[in-house]
C-alpha cells in the first residue's frame, strides 16, 4: 500500500538542492520537484506545491541553507554569504502573506547566519550550520507532531470512525501531521480506525490530499460533501470530529478552514466530541477572541469554477471566505505536543503561546 | 436582462413536439431539446436536461400527448392510438425511479385516455383531450407555484437577504418554482432582496441553475460553498432560510437534498427563521416521521470527480447520499400554495395531503 516513507517527504535536502513532493500533482501523481536555487522553490510555494503552514515554514528555512550554499560553493566571501541569504529571506517572506510559521522559520535561521558571520565562522562552515538549523526545524516539527499525535492516540478508541475536515496531516508539516497525525499514532499502537474525510470545497484539500495520504498509510478512508457531514453525525456513525487549526485566540475560538464551524455545530447537537489538534505555537495569546482573527477572503473564481472550467453563470459573484471561527465553547479539547488542554481553556491556555 | 419569458419555458408543446430546456447546458448555454417521439423525451428526462420533479411530471404528461399524436397521425385507430399511449407510459415510467410526481402524471393522463377511449372517441380528438391534460397538468403546476409564491411573499421584509439551497426554481417545476417562487412573488410585490446560493454538491444545481434563474429574474445572487453558511449566518448577514423539499412527513420531519439538515440546525443556533416552501403534494401523511423516508445513495463517482476528471486517489470511496432528513423541530414554518403552516404541524398537517 505505501509508497513512500514516513513522515513523508514533504520537503527535503539532497546534495544541495530543496526537494519538495509537488502538492498540486497529488494524488495522481508522486512528482518531486528539484529546486536547484530559490527563485525554482519560491515558485513551489506560490504554485502551492508545498503548502500547509509548518510545511512552508520547513521549505522556507531549507531555502536560506540553500542560498547560502550556492554562495559559498561559489567562492563568496561570509559577508557576501550572508548578504545572498538576506536577498533569499526577502525573496521568501514575498511567497505568501499570511503563514505565521514562514516568517518565523526566516528569522530563525537567519538570526543563526548574523551570529555565526558575527563570530568569525567562514563561508563553508555558515552554509552547513544553516543547513543544520533548517534540519532542526524540520525535526522539531515532526518531533512536535509525534508527541502531539501520542497525546491524542489516547483519546480514540479502537474501532473508532472519525470525521476530519481540509488537511492537518503529514503532507500540511514536516512530514507527519496534527490532526491526521493522531489518527497515525493511534494506528500505531494497534487501533484500527474508520475516517470520513470532508472533500472540502473549494480547493478539495479533504478528497484529494487527506483521502490521499489515509490511504497511503492504510487506513480506511470514504470521501463526503460538506452537505453530508449533517446527516453523517446524525446517523451515530461517528465517534469523533477532528481536525486542525490555523489560529488559536486566548479564550480557546478557534480559526480553521471554512466547514470547521458547521461541523463543530452539528458535532455539538449530536453530542459527538470535536477536538482540535494543533501545535502551541497555534495558540496566539494576544488575540483575546475570534472576534480579532481577521479571516482571509480569497478569488470569488475558486468557487465559481472548477478545474478551470467556469460553471456559475457569468457575471455572478461567489463569498469565498478562507477560514470561520468556531467558538471555544464547541470545543470538546485541543490537542498539543504538551498534552491535551480541556475546559476552562482560558485557564489551561495562560500558560501556552509559541513554545 | 431577461432573456426568457417568465414563468420559464422548462417544457413546452409545438407543434407536435416536446421542446425542452436543456438543464445540462446552463448556464453557458439556452438549448432547447425538440422531441419529435417519446424515446427522445425519456432520453432528455434520463440525462437531466429536464429535472425537477414537478418538472418531470409535466415533461412525462406531454410525452403521453406526443404519444397520442404521433399515433393518430399516423391513421391509427382509438384502441391502437390508447395501446401508443400505454407504452408511452411505460418508457417514460422506467426514466427516474422516484419523482412521485413522474408516476403520478401519467396516472393522471392515462386514465383521461381510458376514459375517453371507453366513452368511444376517436383517436385525433383522443389526442387532443391528452394534450389538453398535459396543459392542464402544467397550468395547474404554475398556479400552485404562484398561489404558493403569494403565500410566502408576506413573509419577507422589504431588502431582505435570503440563502437558499439546491435548485427549488422555475426550472425544476413547470416554470415559476417553489423556494425560489416565493422569491420571485415578492419581487413582483416591490421588495428588494438579496440571496445567497449554496453551490449545492455534488451537482452543483446552487451554482449552476438558482445562480442563472435568480441572475436572469434580475435578483441579486451570491454563490458560496456549503462549508460557508456557518460563517455566513454566524455573521448575522442572513434574514431567512428558504428551501424546497422531497417529501414531508405527517409529523414535519422535511427530506431535502443534502446539505438542507445542516443550514436548519445553523439557521436554528443563529435564530434565523428556516421555511420549507412546498406544495400539497409533497406532504406525505402515510409516512408518520422522517425515520420513515428512504434516503436514495448516489453515485460515489458524482463526489470523487468533477466534469469527468477524478479528483480523489483511486481506489478511495465516497459516501453520496442524496437527500437529509430536517427534524419537524427546526422548521419555523412550511409555505404551501393553501397558507403558511406554523406549529404544532401534526395538527396542522392533518388536513393536508395531496390536492
Amino acid at each position: 500500500m505505501s509508497r513512500l516513507p514516513f513522515p513523508f517527504p514533504v520537503v527535503a535536502w539532497d546534495a544541495g538542492r530543496v526537494v519538495v513532493l509537488d502538492q498540486t500533482r497529488l494524488p495522481d501523481r508522486i512528482v518531486f520537484l528539484t529546486c536547484a536555487d530559490v527563485p525554482a522553490l519560491c515558485d513551489a510555494i506560490v504554485r502551492l506545491a508545498v503548502r500547509g503552514a509548518p510545511a512552508i515554514g520547513v521549505a522556507a528555512a531549507y531555502g536560506l541553507a540553500l542560498a547560502a550554499h550556492r554562495a559559498a560553493t561559489a567562492g563568496l566571501t561570509a559577508d557576501a554569504t550572508l548578504a545572498a541569504v538576506g536577498a533569499a529571506r526577502r525573496l521568501l517572506a514575498s511567497t505568501r502573506p499570511t503563514a505565521v510559521n514562514l516568517f518565523w522559520a526566516l528569522r530563525r535561521v537567519a538570526a543563526r547566519a548574523d551570529t555565526m558571520v558575527a563570530a568569525g565562522v567562514g563561508p563553508t562552515d555558515l552554509a552547513a550550520g544553516l543547513l543544520a538549523e533548517a534540519r532542526g526545524i524540520h525535526e522539531e516539527d515532526i518531533d512536535m507532531c509525534r508527541r502531539l499525535g501520542a497525546a491524542g492516540a489516547a483519546l480514540l478508541p479502537d474501532c473508532a470512525t472519525v470525521l476530519t475536515h481540509c488537511n492537518a496531516g503529514g503532507l500540511a508539516t514536516g512530514g507527519y501531521g496534527t490532526a491526521l497525525g493522531v489518527l497515525y499514532a493511534a494506528q500505531q499502537t494497534g487501533k484500527t480506525l474508520r475516517v470520513f474525510a470532508d472533500e472540502t470545497r473549494p480547493l478539495l484539500q479533504g478528497a484529494r490530499l487527506t483521502a490521499w495520504e489515509l490511504a497511503e498509510r492504510g487506513l480506511e478512508v470514504t470521501v463526503l460533501c460538506e452537505g453530508a457531514a449533517g446527516s453523517l453525525l446524525q446517523s451515530g456513525a461517528i465517534d469523533m470530529v477532528i481536525t486542525g487549526a490555523d489560529r488559536i485566540a486566548a479564550n480557546g475560538d478557534t480559526a480553521n478552514k471554512v466547514g470547521t464551524y458547521p461541523l463543530a455545530v452539528l458535532a455539538d447537537r449530536h453530542g459527538v466530541p470535536f477536538y482540535v489538534a494543533a501545535p502551541a505555537s497555534t495558540f496566539d495569546l494576544a488575540t483575546p477572541d475570534g472576534g480579532g482573527i481577521a479571516i482571509e477572503l480569497r478569488d470569488a473564481e475558486e468557487v465559481l469554477g472548477f478545474g478551470g472550467v467556469h460553471t456559475a453563470p457569468a457575471g455572478v459573484g461567489a463569498w469565498n471566505p478562507a477560514f470561520d471561527v468556531t467558538p471555544a465553547e464547541l470545543v470538546t479539547a485541543f490537542i498539543t505536543e504538551r498534552g491535551v488542554l480541556r475546559p476552562p481553556f482560558s485557564a489551561s491556555l495562560a500558560t501556552f503561546g509559541p513554545g
